[in-house]
Formats: structure tokens, C-alpha cells, sequence
């Protein structure tokens, strides 16, 4: 344990010594490190491939579900995958050194707001590998340090795959401690790297909802939440029933197990008959189970009805994350906001109204980091909104909200010059 | 203890329920609170001095220092000072609402990046009973209900003023639990404090280290901390040196007690002599002691000479917030950046010198909130940088960092406004 600390704090000395030198990298540098990475990946496939087969053969033997098993599987397809992201974090626009803002004093000292590198990043994630060189590479881009903890179940490929980033980067020289993979997959490191204070900027926690627990109860040092997505889409009296349905049909089943699909139905009182009757079997036919209340359980034929059950108060504040629906009937715009704001996780939530000042209020009074207007929950995401890339999706409102892309990963620093002035 | 958490409990989700009436107050609304607070401080100007004469008896009693005793220490152009304040506040330009970005999805979905509060704030300070009606102004005029925790000292002059805004809250309209005041001085309620996560959107302790760390060891919940300045102070080998002279007295000795007062002044080799022969001079004759490295202290006129030390390696970490100077001899710019990265806390760091290469590169390398170029460190305070008001200066790199006006105590959302679109 003492051992596992000295390391760890050795590992962030050495994370901590690249910071002056990432900070004045340039964005030619960075690139040129990314592309070797992103070789180095591919030049690797032999031992990276055996690496993951040896987590597959061990993930297999402890019994671990097919899906987290489809989740930790590497082919040279998805190698190569992992590759291109890389290739295309380079290719996007260097966030470091942008002017925010420019201005002067009366004394004639000008201000200039610039933005410069967050410092350290600590991420923790499970299963999959491919955050490793996600992650690695959208940190350097934005000029930062990356500390990276794994699961358990991906070590060998962990390790393979930091290997080659680090091959990569000695070519390149920027400096190799510039990503480093903690040796350990121990509980207690991620709660070593949570009391790194003066040398972590900030842990990034990616993974369930006990991971990310574990984190916050035991940080000293700031973190980027990455919650549940309990999302609702609510379908007004003004709206344009066939619209409605596209919409929830495709938040709702399009890919049912990710943050931003929809998880909450709630239908205005004067048309929940007629929309419920044709939602309702749209979304049986693509095998989705309807949790309603009283109301609701009405307008959907009952608890008789195939696929339709009586909803619990429970069910109106879970993220199913698979083909489950809760639904409710509600007055108006003002109870479905309250709902929203009293059950949702504030991180995507849409209406759907061919009324624009009922969409207007709703906007304003969703308080959630994306809220939408006649548009699926399932645009929240760095790539849909144009970020080139993301680091994960905050559900925090701190510093980064939502989507994070490269911007995200930053901060800034105010510079004044002048000719003498004093106070 | 029990009770205490219970009352702090229900406290903050008094605050929470003011969230979404605040987050849709206009402009107007939330001027009207802040000049009903500003006309509601000097109409209660009698329990306000009584109060604080209380707490002044008390402190007297109890042996206070006479910094202490004066910074406690209310008069009837001190609560017009406060009130002029807020009435300042509400002059102020809304953060809330801004698009600080528009753009378009392929598709036409229309985003907008828009501010809005960041919600509950908590702000635990010492002794200044100004802070009361400062912290509440500005976080109400962002949108944000705020939680005071103020000291013990304080403690009746902070009920009197507090007593006031919520009495101009509850005649504005808006919630009087907009602005609450944590009903006890225990050190226990900071703890708890600490930990009302889902409730506190951030806390801002302000006062001595001890403070700060003791929030920063117990919170659950983001802090923005508040730590020392130890500010640094750069002459070149091609520095004015009649400017940094004027640079070096004004940063040094215009209010040596506040955080971007300069502690560290680290002088080229090559100017050293002539350099600190007469700006020692100048800084001696202002009451200042020179503790200095080697070379310094052979430049000027050995240990013997007045009001000059051999510095200890501490003076070099120390925010001395007095007329103390440590002073070194370094050999170039590296050395400088690198001796202010090992041992300035951030804050504020100046380079003089006329060579603009020189200069950039010091702008560049230093990591500090404010790089200064030929300027006194003095300026890094909100109402110089044009911010109007600060609630503070972070020494944090995570969401605000540097002097924290009413932008920094926002967040924002993303709209997203289409016409059916879906994935």
C-alpha cells in the first residue's frame, strides 16, 4: 500500500514535470506526436491483439457478462478505428493559445485573455480500451498531462496499448510522461489519485455510477462527473403528433443503452389519448416495455395491454439504459417542467410543440445542459454538436457541462502589458 | 449536532426551491432586490452599528488584535460604502442569458450556447462584515441564491445584515430565501456545509489558509479556493531600470497586506549590482526588509547592512503580506520562470524589461493567473481588470481562475432548436 502510494506519487511528479513543457508545445509538435501515436498503434496490432486476447481469455474464465466481454474485444478492425481517432484528434483545431478576449485599462495596460492547458488529467474508466488512446490523445491535443487507471479486466491491453503511446512519443519528443498508465488496478489507486492534490488539475471519472461514487467521496482534487442520463422528452398539447413520434422513437430506441436516449415520456393531457395509442404500439413493435401511470396505463389499454405495466414511483427517477419507457400524463408545460427539474439528471431534455412561446419557456426553464426544441435527446454529443471529438459528457455544472470536447480540457490564463504603469 | 445538520439541511433546500424562480428573474427584477437591499441596509442603520458594536465589545473582551478589531469594524460611512456597493451591483451588465455561441447542425438543428446561474452558492469568509451584503449582491445579480457562513466575530452585525436583505428580498418579490445566513458560527457547520452535495453548486471559502484547507479537506461539494499570493517580481538583464524601480515600490509597498502585493523580487545577474544599490535604497527608506540569497545580499552591503537578512529558503514559499521583500540574483529568464514555478503560488508574476522577445517568452512560460509585462502585480483585482466587482481571486485552474467577477459565478446550457430532426 505504501509501495502503490510512492508509485502513484512518483508517476505524478513525473506527470507534474511535463506540464512547462506540454503548456509551450507547439500545435506542429502535438500533431506530429499524434500521428506517431496513432502508427505506433497500428505497428503494434500483433502484441496489442495478444494482449487483449489474454484479457478476453481471463474476462471469459471469471464469468464476465457478453456485454462488458463485446466491450473489452480489440480486432484489427477496431485497431484500427482507434487509430483514425487519434489521426483525427490532430486534425482538429489546436484550442491553446486563442484569444477569449482582449481589452484595456484606462492606463492604457492591455488585457489579453488566452487559453492555456488544464495541467493534469486523471481519467478512470472500465472496460473499454479504446478510451486509452481516446482519451491520451484528446488530453495532449489541449496541451495536458493524462494519468490513466483502467479496469482491472483490460490490464494486458492497457498496457500494450500505453506501451505504444509512449514509443511513439519518445520518437516524437514531447516527452514520455506525458501519458502514463497507473500499474495498478487495486480500489485503492484510483483513491490515491483522488488525494493527489498540487499535482492532479482534475479527475475524470468514466464508468458506472460506483466508480464515479467512489471518486467523489474520496477526492481532494477537483472532478468532472460523468452521471446518469435520465432524459425526458415531453409531447405538448400545439405538437405535431407525427413529429412526436419520430422523435421519441428514435431517443428512445435507436440506441437504447447510451446517456442520451430518452428514458421519460411525459404527454400533455389533451392529446395523451391519440398519441399514446400510436406511440404506444410503435414503440411495442420495436419491443419496448411501457411502464404508465395510472393515466397513461388508460390510454395504452391497460395492464393487460402486451408490454405495458403499471409504473412505480422508482421508475420515474431510473436510467434503464435499454428498452423501457417510463410514461405519464401530465396537466401542462409548467408540470412537466417540475417533473423534469424534480426527477431528470438535468443532462438532455427535449419538448416537442409546434407552439414557440411554449418552446421558448421550456428552453428557458429546463435547467439541463442540453434542452431541446423538436429534436431527439440523442444529439447530445460532442460529435453531433461539432466539438470534433469528446472527452465524455458532464453532467456537472462546473467549469464543463455537458459534452466535453478539446475547449473543455482547458483553462486560461489573463497576460497585461505594459509601459510602466503602477497603481 | 444533529439539529445543526438537520437546520442546515433544510436551509439548503430552502435555497434549492429559489433555483429555477431566480434562474428565470429578469434583469429587471433583480435590480429592483438589489436597490431594495441597498435602501434596506441604511434604513437599518441603528441594529446594524448596534449589532456590530456587540461584536466589537466582545472582541474586545476576548483580546482581537487591532487588525482584527478593524476590519469588525462598522461606521455609518462604512454601511453606505456597503450599500453603494450593491447599488453598484445592480449597475452592473447581466451575465445571465448571453449566447456566447451560435451555430448549426448539418441537419439544421440551430445550437445555442447560453449563460444561466450556476445555482446555490455557499460562501464561508472571516471576519469582514461587508462580505454579507458583497457576496449576496453579486451572487443574486448571476442568478444564484447564496449560502453566508460567516465568522464568529461577525456574528451579530451579520444577522442585522442579513436580516435587512431579506427584508428588501421579501418587499422585491423575489424569494427571501434567496439570501440565508447559516445560523451558527460552529466550526462543525462548515463541515456540513461540505457536504450538502446535490444542493451547494459550489463553495468559495475566503479567509486564512486554515479556513480554506479545512474546507477543501471536508467539501463533497466543487470549492474555488482562495489561497495565498506569492507574487514575484522579474528585472532583466534589458529591464528600465528606473521602471522597475516604480514597478518594484508600487507592487511592494502600496499595500504590502494583499494578495498581489509582490514577495519575491528576483533580479538578473547582469543588473544586480547597480540594480538593487539603488532600489534597495528606495525600498529601506519605505520600512521594507530585504532578506536576500548570496549574491543579493553582496549587492546590498552584506548582513550588516540595515534592515537586510540572509534569506532562509522558506522567505522564497513565504506570502509574507508585510513590507518584507526576499530578493535573489538569477542567472536568465529560465532560471526566473523556473524558480516562480517551484515556489510562487500562481497568483500574479511581472517580467520589466524592454526586449519584447524576452518579454513574450516569460508571458508564455509563466503558469500564473496574471503574467504581467512591464506593469505592477496590483492590477490583478476585478474592479481594475474592468470586471466590475470581484467576489474573489482563485488561485484554482478548474472553472474560474484569477479575480472571480459576476461571469465566473455562472455556467451555462446548450438549446438546441430543430424541426423534427432525428439520428
Amino acid at each position: 500500500m505504501a509501495d502503490l502510494a510512492q508509485q502513484i506519487s512518483a508517476l505524478g511528479r513525473r506527470a507534474r514535470a511535463t506540464v512547462p513543457v506540454l503548456a509551450l508545445a507547439t500545435t506542429a509538435q502535438k500533431n506530429a506526436a499524434l500521428t506517431a501515436m496513432a502508427d505506433e498503434l497500428l505497428a503494434s496490432r500483433t502484441e496489442i491483439l495478444a494482449a487483449n486476447a489474454t484479457d478476453l481469455g481471463n474476462a471469459t474464465a471469471a464469468g464476465l457478462s457478453p456485454a462488458m466481454l463485446e466491450r473489452l474485444h480489440l480486432d484489427a478492425a477496431r485497431l484500427t478505428a482507434m487509430a483514425d481517432g487519434v489521426r483525427h484528434v490532430a486534425s482538429l483545431p489546436d484550442p491553446v493559445g486563442r484569444t477569449l478576449r482582449e481589452w484595456s485599462h484606462a492606463n492604457g495596460v492591455k488585457f489579453t485573455k488566452v487559453v492555456v492547458p488544464l495541467g493534469v488529467i486523471g481519467i478512470i474508466y472500465e472496460s473499454r480500451p479504446n478510451v486509452t488512446s481516446d482519451a491520451a490523445s484528446l488530453c495532449l491535443k489541449a496541451g495536458n498531462a493524462v494519468i490513466l487507471r483502467g479496469g482491472s479486466e483490460s490490464w494486458h491491453t492497457n498496457v500494450a496499448i500505453a506501451a505504444a503511446l509512449t514509443r511513439a512519443l519518445a520518437r516524437s519528443g514531447l516527452p514520455v510522461d506525458s501519458v502514463q498508465l497507473v500499474p495498478s488496478t487495486d480500489r485503492e489507486a484510483v483513491k490515491i489519485l483522488c488525494g493527489l492534490t498540487g499535482v492532479i488539475d482534475v479527475l475524470i471519472p468514466r464508468g458506472g455510477r460506483g466508480l464515479v461514487e467512489t471518486v467523489v467521496a474520496h477526492a481532494r482534487v477537483p472532478v468532472i462527473k460523468h452521471y446518469d442520463g435520465i432524459c425526458a422528452l415531453y409531447v405538448d398539447a400545439a405538437a405535431d403528433l407525427a413529429m412526436a413520434e419520430q422523435i421519441l422513437l428514435n431517443a428512445k430506441c435507436q440506441r437504447p443503452g447510451v446517456c442520451n436516449a430518452v428514458e421519460t415520456l411525459l404527454v400533455h393531457r389533451a392529446v395523451a389519448a391519440k398519441f399514446l395509442a400510436s406511440a404506444g404500439q410503435a414503440l411495442r413493435e420495436r419491443g419496448v416495455q411501457l411502464r404508465a401511470d395510472d393515466e397513461a396505463l388508460a390510454a395504452l389499454g391497460g395492464a393487460a395491454a402486451p408490454q405495458v405495466v403499471a409504473a412505480t414511483p422508482e421508475d420515474f427517477r431510473t436510467e434503464f439504459l435499454a428498452l423501457i419507457l417510463a410514461v405519464k400524463v401530465v396537466d401542462d408545460l409548467a408540470t412537466a417542467v417540475t417533473h423534469i427539474a424534480a426527477h431528470g439528471s438535468h443532462h438532455s431534455d427535449a419538448i416537442v410543440t409546434e407552439d414557440a412561446a411554449t418552446a421558448e419557456r421550456f428552453l428557458a426553464a429546463v435547467d439541463s445542459a442540453t434542452v431541446y426544441w423538436n429534436a431527439s435527446t440523442r444529439f447530445t454529443d460532442g460529435s453531433e454538436m461539432g466539438f470534433g471529438a469528446e472527452i465524455g459528457i458532464s453532467t456537472d455544472r462546473f467549469h464543463a457541462r455537458g459534452p466535453m470536447g478539446l475547449e473543455e480540457l482547458t483553462t486560461y490564463k489573463y497576460l497585461g502589458r505594459g509601459t510602466g504603469q503602477v497603481r
